[in-house]
């Protein structure tokens, strides 16, 4: 098998699996219980708490644990949104639907969402951010920090600090980003970010929200109280355990390089060796492990059936997007057309990426492209 | 260890863990992608799925997997509250916190909010709630089935046949349920449920909603279009597995009178043996596996840590409720004065639960009391 879709979920890290196995057999307890077994299960996740509020370079209060990213970026909209009580929201036309659904919703029940305007490359323009702020009607800010499709990353610290000078909170869905951008929240100077475990070798079913302290905020899941009363329900202790496992491997995670190394080179040889190759996405600013190309006049699906064939797995789109038939909503924010949009192949690399895996992938894709050429 | 808190939470079955490995190591695919190793992920969920819808008697596209059972409440009463768009719900005073505060929430946002008469034994006055029921503004009915701290048990399908009657959609946290109490949806007669895999030797983290096909319902976690459109979220695919298995295993399980005979050997030992002894609930009509006590002028706490340091484990309230000093309000709804309630002990049995280990726990609750009414 050779696994090159690693933006729509990743293989759990056995490190991280043995992390969790106490938490899944002996130490069961329900950490709100006031008996030994329960204070173990209770130690466990303020530990976990601890060391990823650490590495985030925040106070473990300021951690909310969450069933993954799709509950994280609806719960930092919905949850800032009513907190404020403002009516206006800014977003990018290129978030994840976990965002971009949620202010559906809401747009709905008469709120304004306004997008940034984003280039070619899915750059969001800054100016235009300026610009649509309004310092007493603006609830709140969301940007996509690494692009789950095309990769293109955001240069958050600049959004930061526009979104302070009028007083907005800013989130960003980070989801794509450990092990491979910069997720010091103070460096960023966001006051949400959005995490989840099984983009990182961690668990599915895990996910967590920084909420820098004092940004308004409205719980959305009700209950006995857990998390600080910011997100009710009976910890998933284990897949704590794991998250946190999971997110000090990406960080102290040394692959970021050898990643990029191998994207480039496949970039070089997919778009120079396949007549009508072209690169979504910006050239230089994007996630080391992405690559996203449209190859002219073929669909995305014929190719990566003819790779699964051959246990190769690549992607059309968002994994989120890819069982319904409408073009990537991304691909359609930065221009590109519906066809060139069904002719797209996401590729993303993981720390066990090898060369020869990127070559193997690539002399399939050329084939397959060859073939389907001919009987055209 | 003696672990009598199964209300609380359940170790996982060794076989339900051995179920969820493959899914834990190499079948690590997104069920949403459109390959093979997505497509055996995808087959997993759904093949659970109908186990579950098997075990219900309700199709598999009336099951929606959440990450718990508090979710899966909060699911239910928002998104059927918003689906019905009508201002009036019913429910009960002895309803776990993750029903409670939902419609807390709503009453602030002048939703009606009615709750039925229990009396001292916590069973719902069905009078009541013919009076209460309002065919035009009744948005639902919420009834929690088995009551997680005094086990009172409701007679559901009394409750579902006159809110048939009047047309008004019924949910009931059946959370406690599973191998204890009849949780078929037909027989029931029940428009929604709610149950969780931590309680029934699953994994935590996840739990379902059953939603009768043609139920008013408004998603509450909004993105890719999981789960039908009803609830975003990649699925924890690992951990859905493993609530089929466990579920699988309550719906087989043999252990119910065992059981119901050790807590009634137990409750019969404890309020004879002790002074001042009274038992909460319902003598007749409460789950297998509970009991709940209290002992005039000891406080329940003062009890749970003496036998916790004999590494016997019980509760003293709800597991959620555990942290806070408030006394339970389930306790207090059925009449209990907040002496009763402090003094309040909750002894939860499970499927490996021997007498032994009955007969141990209650000689150190016997020794705690005679040593704490010396020194008082």
């Amino acid at each position: 098998m050779i696994y090159l879709d690693h933006a729509a979920t990743t293989p759990l890290d056995p490190t991280v699996l043995k992390a969790m196995e106490p938490y899944l057999t002996e130490q069961f307890g329900n950490p709100s219980q006031l008996y030994s077994l329960g204070r173990k299960a209770r130690d466990a996740v303020e530990q976990a708490r601890e060391t990823i509020a650490g590495i985030l370079n925040c106070t473990p209060s300021e951690i909310i644990f969450t069933s993954g990213g799709t509950e994280s970026c609806n719960s930092a909209i919905f949850g800032i949104v009513t907190g404020t009580m403002r009516p206006h929201i800014i977003t990018t036309p290129i978030e994840h639907s976990s965002i971009l659904e949620p202010l559906k919703k809401l747009e709905k029940e008469a709120y304004q969402i306004d997008y940034l305007n984003v280039n070619e490359f899915g750059e969001v323009n800054l100016d235009h951010l300026s610009e649509l702020i309004d310092p007493t009607r603006t609830a709140m800010v969301s940007v996509i920090y690494g692009n789950n499709e095309i990769g293109t990353t955001q240069n958050i610290s600049s959004i930061a600090q526009i979104c302070k000078e009028a007083n907005i909170p800013l989130h960003t869905d980070a989801c794509q980003a450990p092990g491979l951008l910069n997720i010091d929240v103070q460096e960023l100077g966001v006051d949400a970010m959005s995490l989840n475990a099984s983009k990182i070798y961690g668990p599915k079913g895990i996910g967590l929200l920084y909420l820098k302290e004092g940004t308004p905020f409205e719980p959305q899941i009700l209950g006995g109280g857990q998390e600080n009363n910011q997100r009710s329900g009976t910890e998933n202790v284990a897949a704590i355990v794991g998250f946190a496992k999971a997110l000090e491997l990406a960080a102290q995670s040394t692959h970021k390089n050898k990643i990029a190394g191998l994207r480039d080179h496949a970039i070089k040889r997919l778009t120079t060796e396949i007549e009508g190759c072209t690169l979504n996405g910006h050239p230089l600013k994007r996630l080391a492990g992405n690559i996203n190309i449209s190859i002219d006049g073929i669909e995305g699906e014929s190719i990566l059936l003819r790779l699964d064939q051959k246990d190769i797995y690549v992607s059309t789109g968002s994994a989120c997007a890819s069982q319904s038939a409408s073009p990537s909503h991304v691909l359609d924010a930065i221009g590109k057309t519906k066809n060139e949009a069904h002719s797209s192949l996401r590729i993303t690399l993981g720390r066990s990426t090898t060369l020869e895996e990127i070559d193997q992938a690539i002399e399939v894709v050329k084939e397959t492209v060859e073939e389907i050429r001919i009987i055209i």
